[in-house]
């Protein structure tokens, strides 16, 4: 018997999702399965972790759900926007993520999911061109098409709660500019004027889905509800929003790896980083000004884990570097090779080289269930604003800079903050320091 | 002003090393030059590492220095046992694993570190061949001539304390005899009698070192003292053990890295670990007899970590397969190379590869430091036994297996571990739980 | 116009391959799915490859069909024999190499082919233990069914030639015994006294192939024909051999990287090579016996393209070392590591690391389709006994050890082997040296 | 005895080096050290390598000075331009490639070895620095100040033959422009017009060395020599001239590795490589103007090794990339990660990656050596312009593309030109095809 006093997951669970490609295409097809029991939601913590609540004599090992009234798989229904046409069984099968017989089985559902038109500014992607493009005058009415179509899906639906998840592309990077980005009356005053070079179309959705009472996802690494603006919107609306960039690959593995070196007190001259994709992503990506802000998201994450302040013997002047590639090839299977120089006693050099084959959209997918459920109980906690419990499943995780807050990068400690904020919303003791 | 009730650390500390190769002599050679200024201990987490005691507005972070009386660098006095005359200095010449540059400022101090003569026997390492041999005549024998070491020792050197660490060779397997390793008096009993299959040259030093007041310290994997009997004779006589097998290179980075996976929920299919190494360690686990006792020590490291029965979509089946091969080319400079076979989101698989160019003994001599330095603090708390606490360094880390415990080789939790028990004997509460 | 005086390649041609797992049915399927033009027989040199005939104004460069006649694709007829009684649809889809979708369209003829009752010895491949086994008296009789089948096969499919090819398991190892393996008489001898000691399954389908005037071909490290026994009937039938063990993945590999340092005179100090594999092939050579037989087989590799003699500075006692490593979660997929510990000027250490993800039948297939095409063209040549111009497709060539000849190993001097024999057969000069 | 008609190797050779960094300082100390015995000049093919002459019961193996009149090392008198002023000696030691111990049995001779003030035009080199540099009035009078040098050293070391090797940093990138760089004469008036853009610094010190009876050898992929004009200028003086860019670390390889791929006739659907190296020659290529002369050079390889037009169906559209990455923590131990996507039976897909930890200055130090003695050697044996039979060490061969001459890159075929051409001069027959 849960002792959460978050409000029980009832009726049906809206997930928007803007991109219906590789990632969200997988991530919808999975769910599907795997609530007809064909498929295993692997990597997906609120359907596997177990947590422990209280200490000593009432020590217990819990399933997310089993603490907190997570929304079930059966609840789910989606929705989503694109550039392209295509459906979601269309999307699933161009990707070439899924084999076929792990996506037949759900191509009737899949087939209706069809996209609604998206708000889309070629100026902030310019290697996309589909053209399943919202007509607007400015972003204004660019916001006010995307709440009409929130609340149309709503409605057709027969849904009460729904989460927005951004899982497209990367835009060009929009630098937070103070005159713009720091109220919610500049913002809005910059939307009414049409101001595209601040306002990112997936500023607009952010807003759009806050204003209509849903939570805010951003998957990419993108400005959008990284700024004062939308801190304010958030609380005023009383929604979550969590950020950014989904944490699947490489930097998985960094986030993890730096705290093995940093705490068996080795040493660090350097780490470069590369990667090679060729999905969409990659495709994007490929063009300076998008993989400037992914650059950005990227690098930050060593800071914060291997301390030069705090060890200088051991992490002042390292040099880290990240790289990345399209490389057309491997489509989806994009591949990561760390080199990792380390040294030891006395100052002995060593090297780690690590090489990871992975699937961009296997990663994201369970994230984004994760993500969205998750949200979903914060809304229903009562929680509001930005949500650093989640940093766990973000490549650069949200954090109130203004007030000189800074980001946990490091996977153990970010696994701390997520168990603690699921045993508080679940009535018990959030017992665990982060180190 | 520390809180400890900890015995301080007076007087000089007597470090006696059985093994006077690669790693004791970096050891040796790390610690007094580091007393000089000359070199840092990199990797030692005495020396550098800080913890968290107190929280909230209590909250600090100190060195374990400043928690407990941690013994000084400048106290320690070394000696040594070996089948070869080597002294130090020619030790740390011969086994090229430092530069000239980096011994010769300390030659001094290395060449007065002349072997005692070894208790061996060529049945437990083949492929070694010194002579500076015990003349003994049987177990019991061994272990007298040892005691009186030890003693010799101390008197010379003016010490009170001492500590003793084995860095010499994997052993023969020698499985746990429940007729002879079960009691004292069962073990005393086989010395006398001279059964030389059951009691490895390794138990007379460790009975020696325990009989004599001195901790002891297993850093290879053998049964030495993971056996009921040591256990009853360290009760006895108030003094710390610890064991087994330096984490060093490939082990330590499959305990940091399968927590990652572990924790993220993703799926493991198989795992396989390869090593080349071309120094002494490297010749003797060539022989099958003695890698046995190594394979041992190493695969057990995944199964307290990804558990079958915990999550059983994730982690049942999985292949774990590690070899050791002989290569000389690279000397001390060992690799590991480690597959690992990952599922994620559906099921679908993905692959891992680390490749370790690391230094053997650049990895194990922090740990020798370390394990030195925090058996005598356990002996000084009055902490008598097996040192779980010590398992963070270890590969194969000692336990009551009569009990039903269970190893721990996460990482992160021996990091727990270690830091509770400092917290404790630095006069804080032990406040972390270990997940 | 070819100029070639060899017989043409008229009517249908038998091949009848030993063990129908992994690689031949991939083999088969892809002949088949070939000649519907529904795939391509990618790696197949008789397929693609082009070479120059004639110098300077004469100088051309032809497709192998264009100087000798090879036989077409759409003329081979399959059979084969297995200890499973799996036809080869069957174990095409069980083997999991090829996608259904690549199977399905040539299932028909895939079903069609059912192999025969193979002669078996469990001795001799412990791990094995399908029960669809001739019931023989002993290896004379083991023998002569043999030779009954391959006539039925004949007369059943209307087809004048035959070519055996065993694709099959890794016998364990049989040395070469010069009282039973020197002469025919001997062997005869042996096989009607039943000596399965020496006498290993494999000889009977090679002795039976020989008699019926039907080329053979060794796949695996097997001694089988590489004894001078076999030598003698093969000149007696007239009929060409070819082995051992097909040259696929890390060997391939080796075979072509290490005239790279050899060229460049770079100098060699170890290479470690170390491979995982899950497939049948993996099962059986996790046996020591049969590992041993295939170690022998791989390590002979560099001897021959980097050596001492020759270059006493650079490749004196370099240490070569190679492991096989049975490991399931792969399947065929197997996987090759290598490390290479190169020096260059005034000695200074280099390293290299080569990483191959592979699949063994997907490398194996074409080499069975050109060994069968060549075996058959050099029989209609009238060319008998060891055909060394076909070591770029083997492991481990055969040559005459009783006359000192040494295998050439060298992939781009095997290369001109090849060319030269084509050359030859097809009237033109065989214009090449080796080096 | 010889049979060749070259002239004889008498007197002493001039070497003049631009550049005294580490690759000549390496070069230097190891052709002082060999001639002193103490060290192996491995990697060179003028010191090492055997070649055949003759066929069939002529057939010899002889090494290149037993069949053309090779320099002898003691012969070689050293001479250098920098921008820094460091001699050898220091160079060496600050580059850090060699141990100490293997550069100070020489260190009165390297410290003699003082640079020459450099001929230098920062915007061709941004991250240069150094002030040991000409003060010229203009491209002409810079041309003309180099030529004094020349003649100056070989006034004052008695020296008869010279040759000019740059090994210098990678300029920026300088297309070639007709209107300048196709005849002599429009050459030389830009040089007089003082045209900065098109005329670089490298070409003055190759116009100088032409002008003054050296050969010249570009070891970095600067268009210099690469002009018309040159050839023009070599075929005027009777100047054999090299370039461009030595083959030193991942395009040896690559050179070697894609005929592996295309003798055997397997697909190739992509090849990624990239490359960290600290040097100074990185710190340069950090620079975008600068990487791109490089990549250029570096992307060429595989065009002409796997040729789409011979093989449409598996060489057609594959994707290469080539990434360099200043990454200061190594020095000058460079490191290259190539991913190579192949594929074959049926059009499957398999992965190899290599990694090569290789030192720069080891690998390029011999081949400084082979080109200043085969330069040589080809003066004297009358062959003036494009030396092509050297394409053997370089990245980027030189070819008259003006005739529509296809560069050789397959590692194998350049070296049968580079046996031919040392048969051709020793009066054997040029007996082998490339193919």
């Amino acid at each position: 018997m849960s002792k959460s006093t978050v409000k029980p997951a009832e009726g049906k669970l809206g997930v928007l999702v803007v991109g219906l490609g590789a990632v969200s295409s997988t991530f919808m097809t999975g769910v599907l399965m795997a609530r007809k029991g064909l498929a295993k939601p692997v990597g997906s913590m609120t359907q596997y972790d177990k947590i422990r609540v209280g200490k000593g004599a009432d020590k217990k090992y819990l399933k997310y759900n089993e603490i907190v009234p997570i929304a079930d798989l059966n609840d789910i229904v989606f929705g989503a926007w694109d550039v392209y046409p295509a459906n979601a069984y269309e999307s699933a099968i161009n990707c070439e993520v899924l084999k076929e017989k792990d996506i037949n089985p759900v191509k009737d559902e899949l087939i209706k999911i069809v996209p609604m038109k998206a708000a889309f500014d070629k100026n902030y992607a310019k290697r996309l061109d589909g053209d399943n493009v919202k007509d607007v005058k400015d972003r204004w009415d660019m916001t006010e098409q995307i709440r009409e179509d929130i609340r149309r899906f709503k409605k057709e639906n027969g849904v009460d709660r729904v989460v927005v998840l951004w899982a497209a592309s990367t835009e060009v990077y929009v630098p937070v500019d103070e005159k713009v980005h720091n109220t919610l009356a500049d913002l809005e005053a910059a939307m009414k004027a049409d101001d595209k070079e601040h306002i990112a179309p997936s500023m607009c959705y952010a807003y759009a889905a806050l204003k209509e009472g849903a939570p805010f996802i951003m998957g990419a690494p993108n400005t959008t509800v990284d700024i004062p603006a939308m801190w304010e919107l958030s609380e005023q609306t009383g929604m979550p929003i969590a950020g950014k960039d989904f944490k699947t690959g490489q930097t998985l593995v960094k986030s993890g790896f730096a705290p093995i070196i940093g705490t068996r007190c080795l040493g660090l001259s350097g780490w470069f980083s590369t990667n090679i994709l060729g999905n969409r992503d990659g495709l994007v990506l490929d063009e300076p000004a998008n993989f400037r802000t992914k650059e950005v998201s990227k690098l930050s994450t060593l800071e914060s884990i291997l301390v030069p302040e705090e060890q200088p013997d051991l992490y002042t002047d390292y040099y880290h570097k990240v790289r990345i590639n399209y490389y057309p090839p491997r489509n989806d299977n994009k591949e990561g090779w760390d080199n990792i120089d380390i040294f030891g006693w006395m100052g002995y050099p060593m090297q780690i080289k690590i090489n990871f084959l992975c699937r961009d959209s296997i990663l994201a997918a369970p994230l984004c269930l994760d993500l969205v459920l998750l949200s979903d109980l914060a809304a229903r906690a009562g929680r509001h604003g930005i949500q650093r419990f989640l940093s766990f499943f973000l490549k650069s995780p949200m954090h109130d800079y203004t007030k000189g807050e800074v980001p946990v990068n490091h996977l153990f400690q970010q696994y701390v903050m997520l168990k603690n904020a699921i045993r508080e919303m679940g009535g018990y003791e959030a017992d665990e320091e982060i180190d």
